[in-house]
């Protein structure tokens, strides 16, 4: 089979632009609305993507003046879709240092079963001291420290998504034998973050465990991800850095013994569609014009870590920033946001603008011809093997998006026009079912 | 409107019967089926049942050899099961030991805005060593201690819950002013046990936040349960045991300057029920011909902190035994244990017979009219508000409760014929939707 597109949605409120809950079509109690998110995973199923995607942060995200604050939970959220939907993949994001693995393993395992194995794991490391001051911690775990948890996080949870075997479970009524207590192998866990001693309370789910996949692309990020990760979102705004960054984790993920077809790269692209490359401009002007500048000079010099007031809108950065090493927070997401800005000579508020679209994704303007010929472009040169697709404005952007772009791409054999037989998230993105760590390959055959 | 009952079914995958698993009727792969958890939850809400209930331990119980272990995470099952039903309400237990508060209370904020205003969380602090080391510690904390970080917990969960206001949300388009950051109420929490400093990331759900009921009838438990709780699930042997336990809840509870009508009382009951009461007590026996005596022994030498191999099967228990003072784990359920033993004179195998079906419930065989008469007796005679309705075999004990049982209830008066106007959990539990802590109540008009 050729190779084809891998699809996600990126459910968030009323869109990925900051403004898009301004617009007179946009329903501002959306975030909290099961009924809104039923219809963008319905939209998502019927455009035949793999999976749809929750971000996510324990802590309330900044001013509630600026933009919908607040969300459901994501991986209660994704079970009620669930049972909403047949066979799109939910993938949740979850923090390494705010969980527990046991509690965090059974949901997912939980999940897993629910959905029919279609659960995924956006594993991040959650920067910011607002997060660690809801944990007990005064300040945020330093960046390395943060993934050397996430790490020993990773390793007990596959020894807990292990710890049945497939077949443990033996239903010999007439002997009066439920299960068969050797199949069990109870983790054992004493290391540096956590100690774990006893098996999981769920079976083995029918994946085995979630799909696992990692969005942060600094180089502890890159280490991670060629290690474990299976999807990699990431926010890249050219294509040549997106060929590089493609190119250097399929390098590391062979380095690293893995088949680098098992790691699929998926930058987030936030299209703006229109019937004519003009009304798709005016479309986006609509939401620069509702954008309230005063709110992104506030974010953007806290991303920077610069002092309230240092910004000036109508000039350039400062020519002296920290340097990425200083920044214990999203270090990808610094930098990429000062190369752009150094790059193209935006004023703050041309920076905003851009961000605001999509906070450092990259946004692209135009007909549904011109967005397929930007994701054919990026995935037949070696950019992307597929999207996270991040509208705009929703629900309106993903219908656009599966109405006018989906046809195109499943014209040009690029994008499947069904499920077809495989069930699982992992066989949709042509991954073999992990083997549990406790049982013997079975000898080949001679 | 006359004072009517409060039922709630209490899921447990195969039944509560210990045996339940191995009659021809039984599917063992019961715990892990969403399709047999909506059967279960539709045929509740069929009879007007006010809610359903899952227990849980973050540990895997006991050997699998003998009994269906694993489930499904509680939460996770009744998010899923919160989109299968329209009415009924959605218990889940969570342990105050062994979660986060942040995280706690995003979920059961998540779960009340899913489904409506039906969520209800039964707090348990979690007895168990074994428990204790799936969250890196050696041992279970001691009993006090479990209860002290358990108020704590209550109180951050409340804080958090109430720091949003319910109007916090502006949504003024024009003005570009999402929500009124004046109505955010960060805990700014520092305990024992506990930091928290930012609001929660949900709004506030329909409910204020989840009912909160409780289950643990030692001296600890009852001044938590007078303290916070809107309803106690117990397990009561006997009518006079009952009244007393209820007359004293409602006395502390009314002490501590609550109302105690605000407090439902909830036995478990064990029905096994049958056309006659002679094909009652022939279901029975068949349930009691399954159970595997060798593992009983093994758990109740456990309960009792006796070492393996101290009892006999055909002995009574010990005449000697370690003091309630001594039990660090499930105090009131080893009281219970102990005294059911020495009021009837059982042998060890002789009380094994009658755990099992209930596991210290109070367990009745009999028709649908002596179920029903002994439901009226205890309501009427002060020892209960209602009942944690626990069907020795699932799904069968649920249709012949809802078909047989309710109508005659129903008939005498003394239940709901349907939901009526009341939508959330609390309602139907005739309570007030909390006040948020930070909103001074109006004024009363003249």
């Amino acid at each position: 089979m050729p190779r084809q597109l891998h699809l996600n949605a990126f459910l968030m409120n009323t869109g990925h632009h900051e403004a898009s809950w301004r617009l007179p079509e946009s329903d501002p109690y959306a975030h909290v609305e099961l009924s809104h998110y039923v219809h963008l995973a319905r939209t998502a199923e019927r455009g035949a993507f793999d999976s749809l995607f929750l971000a996510d942060g324990p802590q309330l995200w900044g001013d509630l003046a600026q933009r919908p604050a607040g969300s459901l939970e994501p991986l209660t959220l994704l079970t009620a879709l669930a049972t909403a939907t047949e066979h799109i993949g939910l993938i949740a994001t979850a923090s390494t240092s705010y969980n527990s693995p046991y509690n965090l393993a059974r949901k997912f395992a939980s999940l897993d079963i629910i959905s029919g194995g279609r659960a995924g794991w956006n594993i991040v490391t959650t920067a910011g001291a607002e997060a660690a001051r809801n944990f007990g911690l005064d300040a945020e775990p330093a960046h390395a420290e943060r993934y050397a948890r996430a790490a020993e996080f990773l390793d007990v949870a596959l020894k807990l998504w292990d710890s049945w075997e497939d077949d443990a479970i033996v239903a010999d009524k007439a002997a009066g034998v439920w299960g068969d207590d050797r199949k069990i192998h109870p983790p054992r866990h004493r290391g540096t973050y956590f100690s774990v001693e006893g098996a999981l309370n769920v079976p083995r789910s029918p994946q085995g465990y979630p799909l696992l996949v990692q969005a942060g692309s600094s180089e502890d990020g890159k280490v991670f991800a060629a290690r474990y990760a299976e999807a990699v979102f990431t926010a890249q705004q050219t294509l040549a850095d997106a060929q590089a960054f493609y190119a250097d984790l399929k390098a590391r993920t062979a380095a690293g013994g893995r088949d680098p077809d098992h790691i699929k790269v998926l930058p987030g692209i936030v299209p703006v569609i229109g019937s004519t490359e003009a009304e798709a401009r005016a479309h986006e002007r609509v939401l620069e014009d509702h954008i309230v500048y005063a709110h992104g000079v506030g974010r953007l010099e806290s991303l920077l870590q610069l002092e309230p007031g240092t910004l000036e809108l109508d000039a350039e950065l400062p020519a002296v920033l920290p340097p990425e090493e200083a920044i214990e927070g999203a270090k990808s997401r610094y930098t990429l946001v000062v190369e752009l800005a150094r790059r193209e000579r935006l004023t703050v508020r041309q920076l905003i603008g851009r961000l605001g679209g999509g906070r450092g994704h990259l946004t692209f303007a135009g007909t549904p011809e011109q967005v397929a010929d930007t994701i054919e472009t990026w995935f037949r040169q070696g950019a992307a093997d597929g999207f996270n697709i991040m509208p705009a404005v929703l629900p309106s952007g993903l219908d656009a998006f599966v109405d006018h772009v989906v046809p195109i791409l499943r014209a040009r054999g690029l994008l499947r026009t069904g499920y077809g037989a495989r069930t699982t998230l992992r066989e949709r993105y042509g991954l073999p079912r992990p083997a549990n760590q406790h049982v013997a390959p079975a000898l080949a055959t001679v």
